[in-house]
């Protein structure tokens, strides 16, 4: 097809009056509906936990046992290792930054926050995760992220030498925005590596650890035990929470780490809070029971996400597979798909998109500061609207992606 | 009474083997009763807000509007200037501190924490207030707390001679421990009074607005309009929340500012959360509607406190009366009554009440860091205890009083 062809559907697509929005990795209301059970939960005069424990009242600033053993698979720790947070996994991650940042963490010298300091980025990456550097003035040192994890190679050598990086950023498993799993290997190396900062921190962030989209069940090695293991450990936080798994906006997080780092956390977060609603880790733990229910559950998400993402890269397969230095990711698991249009294409495509009435997230957001220096990477989220609309959608971005390659001819 | 007597007496309660916990200003499960109802609430099938929004969704950083109204009264601006937290208000008040210490406020010209800092804290107060300051390593400078609020002449000059002073806890109604309620004359002063440091913030902390003991119902004057009618717009962050209200530890928080500071809290809010959980928001507009329903929730809280308070007291005007340098606070709201006994008594006191099987909070914890100077203030907490606990834990108070009081002399 020539570029006046496909100007000519373009303009075709333009004045159809779309009004499409790919841009969060928010959860479809379809997928809400399955833990609607929820809303009615715990139930009138359901208010004790196993230990006795009046979940309406004060106090625990750990979480519930019963709650917290919700996410010994996803975190790999003992319950005794794991901290429970309220809805944001995200908050648990800034806000251990934020102590770390005021105090440092429990084998620094000094407060980050006194120093120059760095965190590795792989890229493309999670904008959250780059907008708590951004917002705190630490510097972020993108490398590759590849098909099994970042290219160790780079990190290795970094970590080894530059003694400002405190911190690493991982989406380990079906990464944001590309689905890579990173391998056992690599997970080995980041458990054992040297590190020049002797108060390095993995920040692990395992939003998408059951959330597969094939029958396959991707593996993950236990990053916090490997660190053990390898004499490195308070290496790493993990991070995880309920969010994809019950309500976006209503779940209960997680993080967990060495009995050292976590009373640390503790420590930090007795001036804040006397605990998280307890109530609604009571309705979790009715309502999801034990990691065999937060499986079957994952299952009834994957019946629903799993044709999304396939009718896009159907789309992408038969619009762009010609398409020199175009290229995305088939994803087996988590929210998006990272598509990588030539040189230079990422915002031009994203401004097509708009004007066509397909809101994309902003090109450059998968990079800190919001900047890819390639100008390549356009992150696709296709959980969210129908699977129609996402598969109409996916024909309008193939389109753009055809009129801005061609014009860069 | 002798000394051998009370002594006597209380060798006699020692063996009553009692087990009684007056420390923390808990609501009791009666209370907690009254709110049973949320924990079946929104119910499967509710989860859209008023504008349409999914509750169950992410988004919303700054809460739903409907529930931000709920806290019009207690906060004392408009919906546009409130933001929600999620159950706890002391993780809004530690979190804009924070902020604080690592941005600086809108108007600061450096960050908090890269200086010295002091906040004026009015004593006896609350303890949680207290731990954040000295988490943070911001000086605590003692001012007295008379019947009306704080010493004003104090507070008035220190803060007008010293620019480290960058802020001032207050409990302006039903004050923690005292019960004290600020006059309007020392509101209106403490919104006028001229500061050395121009980002000088109050953290009024509302905690007790509604929570009358009385049918009186005692009013508190506006310092956000108060502050702006005297030209100091950016001075109060006001703190609320629905944990005394409904439960203790699922409820809702607010804080409400000025447009400017409220810009400035968003701003730092953003890399921390997508947004609290709005499907309790939305519970708890189902569950208490509006103003009206909160009163007249706060009337059945009140019935079964007040006799608890009145217990207290009647034991105290019985046994303690004729006692010198003993006295107590007889508070017409709020969760404490403060006891005063003569100098160097009160870890006397708490020491011999726990030998007698009933746990105070422990002495000196209404001061900073824990000091009293004079040990002299115990905070009594009445509300968790039934009704014949508190009576017979005043009464071993009392005796202990009696104890410590005689053998001082």
């Amino acid at each position: 097809m020539g570029l006046d062809q496909v100007r000519a559907k373009y303009t075709e697509l333009q004045s159809a009056g779309l009004k499409l929005d790919l841009t969060r990795g928010k959860p479809s209301p379809e997928q809400l509906d399955l833990s609607n059970a929820l809303l009615a939960l715990p139930g009138d005069g359901n208010f004790n936990a196993g230990d006795g424990t009046d979940v309406r009242n004060y106090g625990g600033l750990q979480g519930l046992t019963e709650a917290r053993a919700l996410f010994t698979e996803l975190v790999g720790v003992p319950v005794g290792q794991i901290v429970l947070g309220n809805n944001a996994s995200l908050a648990l991650m800034h806000d251990t930054i934020m102590f770390a940042l005021l105090k440092g963490m429990c084998d620094s010298e000094k407060p980050w926050g006194r120093q120059e300091i760095s965190f590795l980025c792989p890229v493309p990456g999670y904008d959250r995760h780059f907008a708590i550097c951004e917002a705190h003035g630490i510097k972020m040192i993108p490398v590759p992220l590849l098909d099994d994890g970042p290219n160790m190679d780079a990190v290795e050598q970094l970590v080894a030498n530059d003694a400002s990086i405190k911190g690493m950023w991982c989406v380990p498993k079906y990464s944001n925005p590309t689905g890579a799993v990173y391998s056992d290997e690599n997970v080995e190396r980041l458990a054992g590596m040297k590190t020049a900062a002797k108060d390095f921190r993995i920040f692990w962030d395992n939003a998408y650890g059951v959330h597969h989209l094939t029958v396959e069940s991707i593996g993950l090695a236990n990053l916090i035990e490997l660190s053990v293991a390898k004499g490195n450990a308070n290496r790493a936080f993990v991070f995880a929470s309920s969010s994809k798994i019950t309500l976006a906006g209503a779940g209960i997080s997680a993080v967990g780490s060495s009995k050292e780092n976590v009373s640390w956390l503790l420590k930090q977060m007795f001036p804040q809070t006397i605990g998280s609603d307890k109530v609604n880790q009571l309705r979790h733990v009715m309502f999801l029971k034990d990691a065999a229910g937060i499986h079957a559950l994952m299952a009834k998400h994957r019946a629903l996400l799993a044709p999304k993402f396939e009718a896009v890269l159907k789309v992408f397969a038969a619009e762009l597979t010609e398409l020199k230095d175009v290229g995305w990711t088939k994803p087996k698991g988590g929210y998006f798909i990272s598509l990588e249009v030539p040189k230079g294409c990422a915002k031009s495509v994203v401004a097509l998109a708009k004007e066509a009435g397909v809101v994309l997230t902003p090109a450059g957001s998968t990079h800190p500061l919001g900047v890819d220096p390639e100008d390549r990477v356009i992150r696709i989220a296709p959980s969210f609207p129908s699977l129609a609309d996402v598969e109409q959608a996916a024909k309008v971005v193939a389109v753009c992606v055809q009129v801005a390659a061609g014009e860069m001819v």
